[in-house]
This record gives C-alpha cells, sequence and structure tokens, in this order.
C-alpha cells in the first residue's frame, strides 16, 4: 500500500507540474518547448499510472526541499485526538487543489465584504452556516480562538470577571487575558463535568468575593482533556436567569455532533474548522443572535481625521474579512458532508463505546473519561497494563507506538503509556474492529490478561 | 487549452477519490470491493489522460456541488490587482495537497507551539524569514491585519493616538479602533508619496493638538491604491528621532521586493502570505526586533484561581499557535521560490513599467500612480479613451471586459472603464508583452489612437 500511496502523490504533483505550464504558458497555446514540456510530463504520467497499477517503482519521500511526504491518512489509521474533525473530505480536497491561490475566492467581490460574495456562493453559505447551528448570525473566523477573542473583546472590560471551566482550554484563557478580564474557574468536582448548578455557585462565589456578576461565561459544550460531553443545556438556564452573556465553546462538537446554538440557550456559539469541520486550519466560526449581533459584529466607525475616511462595511471584531480562500472554501466544500455526518452522530458514539469496551478488556486499562462514552475524543489511563511493560522494555513507551506502528496506527503521544488520548472519530466500524483488535494483540503478545 | 485544463482538473480530482479509497481502507489493504474500485478508477484515469492528450471529451464545470472551477490561472492571464502575490508556487500546491488536513502540520508537536515544531521544519523555518526580512525575531499570523492586531493592542490604550497615511489600508484602521486608538493621517500631497517629513509634521501637528505624542506611526511601505514605493527609511528616521515605535505595512512588499526592517528603521514589519507571499488565505508575519519582542511576543500569564493554570508557553497577542496546516505549510514550501524571486525585483518593475509605457500610448490613458514604476500594482485613468467608447457602447463599460476577456486576459473590476488598478506580478514577459498588444489592438478596434 505504502509504494501505492506515494506514486499516487507523484502522480498528483506531476499533474500540478503539467497545471503549471499552463499558468506559465500564453493564453493562446503553448510554443514548441511548452508543448515538449506537456508531452514529457504526460508520458510520466502514462509510466505513474502504470507504476500505481502494478505497485512498482521507486516511492518519493518529499513533498519539496526540507518537507517530508504525509501519508498519516493513507498508510495508516490516525487516532490523534485533535486532528479526527478537520480531516478533510474527498470534496474538500477538490476544492483546495482548485481554489488554492491567495485571494481566491474574491475574483467576484463587489461590496468589500466576503460574507457578501455571490460567486462562489459564500454569502448562501453564511445564511445556511447560522441555521446548521441555530443561530441567527454567523461570521468565519481564523480558529474558534478568534470567535472567544471577538466576544471578550466587544464584552469585556479591564477588571471583569469571565467564568470558565476548570477544563477550559488555553485559548479561552488567552482571550480573557488579551481583553483585561480575571479569570474565575467553575469546578468540575471528580466526574469532571459542567454543571449549571457548580456554574451558579460560581457566579454566586463571585459575586461575594468582587460584588459584581461576571461579564461573561464561556463554557465547552466537549473539553480537550476528556472528551466529556457538558450540561451546556443547564449552563444556559443559569445565565438566563442571571442575565449574564454564555459563550458555548464548540470545538469538538460543530460539525461533529448536532449542536443548536438557541435551544443550548448560548448568546454565542463557537466552532472550529479544522477540528471539528473538515476544513484547513485556521478555520472557524462564531454564531450568535439578533440581539447580540450588532454588537459584536458592528461596523467600523474610526475615522481618518483629513480624509474623513471611514469603512463601515467592515466590522473591526474581525478585523474585516477573515478567510478569503482555501480555508473558506473548505469549509463550504465540507459542508454537505458535515451536515450528513452530524445525522449519523450516534453510530460515532456507538464506535467510540465499541473501541472503549474493548479496550478496558486488558486488565489495568482504565478510561478517564465519562463512561459509557458520549463522544469519540478519549482520556485513557495504562498505569496498570502498558506502562508496567514499558518500566522493562529497553524502548521505554515507545514499545507501545513501535507496536501500534506496526500495525499501521498512528497519532497516540509517541513514547507514552501512562495517560493519554485518542479518537475514533470518522473511523469506519471495520477500521474500529481492527483497532481496537490491534490492541488486544499487543496486550497478548506482552502478557497482559483480557478480561 | 479551456478542455485541456478542465481535463487535468478532472484528473486530478480522480486521483483524489483513488486517495480517498486508502484513507477509508483498512490498512493492511483493500478487500473486494475497493480493489474494484481502485480498478474503475485507474481505468478512468486512464481514459483522462487519453482525453488530455488529444484534447477530446465533456469539460467538467464544477468542483463539487455549488463550488463552480476556477481556471483564471490557468485559462487567462490574470491582472487582478490583489491576486498576483498570493498565487501559490508550484511546490506549495504540491504542499497543500499533502498537508490540507486541519492540524496537519501538529503530528510532532512536542511543546505545543507552532514555531517549535521541528518536523516539518517549521522552527527552522521562522528563523530563516527572520534574516529574510532582517528582523530578530518572527510569528506568523492569520493575515497581516492580524499582525496590526497585535501590535496595537500591546501598546495603544484608549485615546492614544496612531499615525498612519492618508492611503493607510482599511485593516490599519480596524487595528487602531479595536484597540481603542485615535487616528491621524500623514497627508500624502498630490504625488501621493508618504515623506518623513511629513510624518514629522503630523507628530507635530499631534503634539500641539492633544499635548501628546502618537504611540504608532503605521504607514505603509506599498499602498494599495497606487501602488507606489513610499518613503519608509525616511519615516524610520523620523520615527527614531522622536522615539516613537514603527510599524512598517509590508503587504505588496514582503515576498516581492526585497525589504529589510532594520534598514527600514521598522520596530514591526508586517507581511501578507496571501498578499506577497504565494500561500493559502489567511496567512502572514509579524517581525520584531529584539527590544519588542518581549513585549509584543510576551507570555501569557493569566491564571486559573482554583486550578491555578497558567499557559505561559502561550502567547496571548497571536491566540497561541495561528497557522497549524495548509496556511503554514504554503508559506514554508514557496520560501525558496519568494527568496529567488525577491533577487529579480528589478525586473518586475522593468515589466511593469514596459506595460504602461505601452499602454500610455493609447491617446487618453494616464496613470495616476507614480512613474516611472517602482512597483506592479498600477493605478490608471482610462476616462478620455476606453470610457469615452462604454460611453455609447451598449454594453456600457462592460465592452472592455469582454474584448479583454475574449483575448483570455482577466481581473480587471468588471465593468469599470474609469479609474481601475492591475497588477504584472509574476507575468513573464513573453505575458507582459501579449498583454500591452491586447490593450493597443482593443484601442484600434475602437479607433482610439495609438501614439
Amino acid at each position: 500500500m505504502d509504494l501505492q500511496v506515494r506514486k499516487l502523490y507523484e502522480a498528483l504533483f506531476a499533474l500540478e507540474e503539467l497545471r503549471e505550464l499552463y499558468r506559465q504558458a500564453l493564453p493562446t497555446g503553448f510554443d514548441d518547448t511548452e508543448e515538449q514540456q506537456r508531452s514529457t510530463t504526460l508520458a510520466r504520467l502514462e509510466t505513474l499510472l502504470r507504476e500505481l497499477q502494478t505497485g512498482s517503482g521507486n516511492p518519493i519521500q518529499q513533498v519539496c526541499a526540507g518537507i517530508e511526504l504525509r501519508t498519516r491518512e493513507e498508510e495508516f489509521i490516525n487516532i490523534n485526538p485533535i486532528q479526527a474533525g478537520g480531516r478533510l473530505t474527498l470534496d474538500a480536497r477538490k476544492a483546495l487543489i482548485t481554489y488554492g491561490d491567495g485571494y481566491s475566492v474574491c475574483d467576484r467581490c463587489l461590496e468589500g465584504r466576503l460574507d457578501k460574495i455571490k460567486k462562489p456562493p459564500i454569502e448562501a453559505f453564511h445564511a445556511d452556516l447560522a441555521a446548521f447551528v441555530g443561530m441567527d448570525e454567523v461570521r468565519l473566523v481564523p480558529g474558534a480562538r478568534r470567535g472567544f477573542q471577538a466576544v471578550t473583546s466587544s464584552l469585556i472590560e479591564r477588571g471583569d470577571v469571565v467564568l470558565v471551566s476548570d477544563l477550559a482550554h488555553y485559548t479561552e484563557f488567552l482571550a480573557v487575558e488579551i481583553a483585561g478580564g480575571v479569570i474565575k474557574e467553575v469546578p468540575t468536582g471528580t466526574n469532571h463535568l459542567v454543571t449549571g448548578e457548580a456554574v451558579a455557585e460560581t457566579i454566586e462565589r463571585t459575586k461575594e468575593e468582587t460584588g459584581r456578576l461576571p461579564k461573561l461565561i464561556m463554557i465547552e459544550l466537549v473539553d480537550y482533556s476528556y472528551g466529556n460531553v457538558h450540561d451546556v443545556e443547564g449552563v444556559g438556564k443559569v445565565a438566563k436567569a442571571y442575565g449574564i452573556p454564555f459563550l458555548c465553546n464548540g470545538a469538538y462538537a460543530v460539525g461533529m455532533m448536532p449542536v443548536n446554538g438557541k435551544e443550548i440557550g448560548a448568546d454565542f456559539l463557537v466552532g472550529s474548522g479544522h477540528k471539528g469541520m473538515a476544513a484547513v486550519a485556521p478555520s472557524g466560526i462564531i454564531a450568535t443572535t439578533a440581539d447580540w449581533a450588532p454588537i459584536v459584529f458592528r461596523s467600523s466607525r474610526v475615522m481618518g481625521d483629513l480624509t474623513s475616511r471611514c469603512f463601515e462595511t467592515k466590522e473591526p471584531e474581525l478585523m474585516g474579512c477573515t478567510l478569503m480562500g482555501g480555508t473558506v472554501v473548505c469549509l463550504m466544500a465540507s459542508f454537505p458532508a458535515v451536515k450528513e455526518r452530524v445525522q449519523h452522530w450516534s453510530d460515532e458514539v456507538a464506535k467510540s463505546n465499541h473501541f472503549v469496551r474493548e479496550f478496558m478488556r486488558i486488565a489495568g486499562n482504565l478510561v478517564l473519561s465519562e463512561y459509557p462514552r458520549k463522544h469519540t475524543l478519549t482520556r485513557v489511563d495504562t498505569r496498570a497494563s502498558f506502562d508496567r511493560i514499558a518500566k522493562t522494555d529497553k524502548r521505554k513507551g515507545y514499545f507501545l507506538t513501535d507496536e501500534l506502528k506496526e500495525r499501521k496506527i498512528i497519532g497516540t503521544f509517541e513514547g507514552s503509556t501512562r495517560v493519554w488520548k485518542l479518537n475514533t472519530y470518522g473511523l469506519s466500524w471495520k477500521r474500529v474492529k481492527y483497532l481496537s483488535e490491534a490492541f488486544a494483540e499487543i496486550a497478548t503478545k506482552y502478557e497482559l490478561p483480557i478480561r
């Protein structure tokens, strides 16, 4: 398979070389030299196709000088915890090939606004996206983090308190910091679950300690440490009761599982393109309600003192246009598949539980995430199993990495045999079963009992 | 040519379909159904190659449902003013195919820092990039605008004055607005050129009007309206004399022409990936000196009150990691070509002047940019030539768009025959001559005298 995959890349690259000829030639046609180069490349493509067919020839190693080929998704089963939802769909890859050039979607920009472009249908995509996440308005941002920043920058003054959970992602911390805010953490307790009750208690504690209510509540639907699904509806109710705006961090959720911002009771819903919507990084979305849109998506008002120039069509919290090329086009091309896949979330959860159940049959293996699993990102503890082997193996924890790699499984933190994470999202049943069996095989090989 | 280009895309897409098979299959090999699909796709590729060879078959129109094919760079000469420097290089396109998936460069992230990743060599790239722009430290950002924002957010308090030119890009305005700053504009006068002298006068005016010095000077090396090359070295000297930090906006310059931040006397140099460094949007760089790096690239200090979590390795002005996939990999893959191409800037300017000279031979045509040209982005005035035709032609200004498109030239603002912009950057001499002749041909056809 490896050789085939590398030949496949080589053929893609040869086609790009052919494409480059068209980009350099006169649009009226090739001259003799170009015609010659075209013939040579076409002949090479024929050879490559044959090699691809028969599995012969030498495998390439690099994309270009200094950049090695990446074949993790083609040659391996990749269980990396953060990469699963950002894997490009087939249509996204096609769109990226087509729209890779810098400002590629701006060919027919008439209003100087990314979200008003009609060809490609970016304007319509914004409307569809808002409906998809159950909110009134949506904008694209270079990563979920820039969505958090837009909200904190709009709402938080120096010294204001923002509530986050004790499982909050670092980007939530930075978004508070950049706005001059202060963090109060909502404890999730021993089961690592955010509840509306704990949020209410932290609001009360904040009131006692500072004499004021928090200015913003920022809670993740799914956290990055345990992949637990938190009671954001409960948080939404508490937020509403106290009249505090609520930003729901939907990374690891939007684009993977059904998420409806208004049903959650969120004032802001943020999603990540490269974490959950099968798009190129950095990409993401911020969605909000008709009430908050005029605040976070307000128009620019600053004015030049000499020219009186004022860019009223631009939205300062977004810094104007955001994803003007391959990033937006991937979000759009993946969107039909994304809409479809969230409908099959229960199957993803079933596969996650199948894996975890099998994994826990290996004596000593523990799952630190909530169980039964409600998500595909899982934190496991193998200190009483694989780490015991690592203690005496000369490769230390790398024995597990090696054994997995030998079985074409990749994406664990290399060398780690203590507490680590994996993600089964998007793997077929066939692959999930293979994955489960691979761990059992390794356990057997190292004489770990299987229950 | 058109059919060939579309067949080329179709072949690329078919290879992606084949690639998808490997992504779904077990890593141990294909089953019968998959093997069958593989054969079918390979057979289709053979047909496509034949069609590509002979120029037969039906041309495809779409990438996928709703997204049309983009063939502007292959079927046309594209003179769009903002797209020229962001066109991907061949190596960038190969790298993008390989590294399109979301978090693709994070496979071997050990420190949780994009700029410390060694494979692919992102850390080394940062060092090379800093040397390339003549500064001490550099970080990647999702567009030049996010570089401006990092600086204003670090330096500007509410009510502080920031100097920009009366040609400043809107993103400079937004960066000031978001930090709560006030804009004072430096007049560029009738020749649309920023001088150190005008900056000094505006500083004095600010001092008189507000009693304080500006907190930041933000001036573009090349402006987006005229493509004029401004005296940023002169600005650097004035900035230094007054002790005011100077951000040089290097969009349309970094990656296209030689730019050295320290020689300019800039404290911050910002560049755009999709405008000047042949990369996917949104991408860009912010470079600074050893003096300013600890301020703008300072570590996070905000802390969780319950967990005492503090993400000290993260840089809040960047919101942590920035370009974690296809964006950074394009910057890297294009970098050798970018380093090379800035060495040939004088040739780019020569081609620009050749075009402009020929263009001005058409009676009535004017160039509003400085002349002789020092850049490839040019603002022209055709009110006394093409616009006269437009007044009586039933297609109005679209007659020019049509005539150009017929000659396979694209990228002007459609329907515009008054004041408009174009960019010859990256076009070969052959293409530049063809372009010049095309305009002359159109003039002749419509009986506009040629001098």
